[in-house]
């Protein structure tokens, strides 16, 4: 069976804090707000998760031995976090079941990022619902004149549990 | 031609910001100390990546939605972040390429994790060498009791440029 819900278009990444269920059909595509990293960012997460990484925190060290020419990157992690976090601002109560990330490009500090989850296929499972989502997140540039230019800097798939998921009408493949 | 250089056993996640070449052979694992992730932690991962899935902050979603009997648990790409960490402490200057993240079994707030990557692949790669690691994250619980009792919770494979790895005598795949 498939699903076929209202379509979603568009979501902001700050979660409601509702449990209200929200529609999905394969096909759909969430979309973030514009995150810019900053400096600060950077050290708290390098604090939180202890990867003190000197392409994160050193310009010398990320144009050398990192080989970025323009200094600093912002940690890949950080930048792929925008995935759960724009899942679970739709879907309150999703839980993660996997993640794949290729980093096609760095994401340096100051730009601004983009994630964008996209539903490949929608499953029961154990009275749940299980979402395989392409994952792809872009930045546009540091300065305003960037910001038509896309560039791909994460590409992956996320596996993800969704009990707050609204199934209408034809239902989905089982 | 085949990498072969002194065994590297174990290495502390507190990186030395040193930029000294370390060595690194196929089938060398590298082990992070243990990370307790506090509420603290997890209160500070959500303000910096944005992800506020009630999952990780309340104890009764955790229960309900999220089914975890234990309550909250730590963002999954929180203790992934393990993995950049510990390589990163040994190799200072590393840059991502790839991480594919299974979420096995929960991290709760409170509970011990380890991780530990692997050496799968080494290969060089314009004037670089890249490396495929198995990365595998283990709890031992919130107690000293549970301490023995190791629970797998992440499972994936992880591909690294390491510029500060230092190659000896036979050389590695090209």
């Amino acid at each position: 069976m498939r699903l076929a819900v209202p379509l979603v278009r568009s979501v902001a990444t700050s979660a409601s804090g509702s449990s209200a269920a929200a529609s999905l059909k394969v096909g759909d595509a969430l979309r973030s707000d514009l995150r810019r990293f900053t400096e600060d960012d950077v050290a708290a997460y390098a604090a939180v998760s202890g990867d003190r990484n000197p392409v994160h925190l050193d310009d010398a060290v990320a144009r050398g031995a990192g080989g970025f020419a323009r200094g600093r990157v912002v940690h890949g992690m950080l930048a792929a976090s925008l995935f759960p976090a724009l899942i679970a601002s739709r879907f309150p109560g999703a839980v993660y079941a996997s993640q794949s990330l290729r980093f096609a490009a760095p994401v340096h500090v100051g730009d601004g990022a983009v994630a964008e989850v996209k539903a490949l296929n929608i499953r029961a499972s154990g009275g749940r619902h299980i979402v395989k989502f392409s994952t792809k997140c872009f930045t546009n540039g540091a300065d305003e004149e960037d910001d038509e230019k896309e560039t791909l800097v994460i590409d992956g798939e996320a596996m993800a549990f969704l009990p707050t998921l609204h199934l209408t009408s034809e239902g989905i493949d089982e």
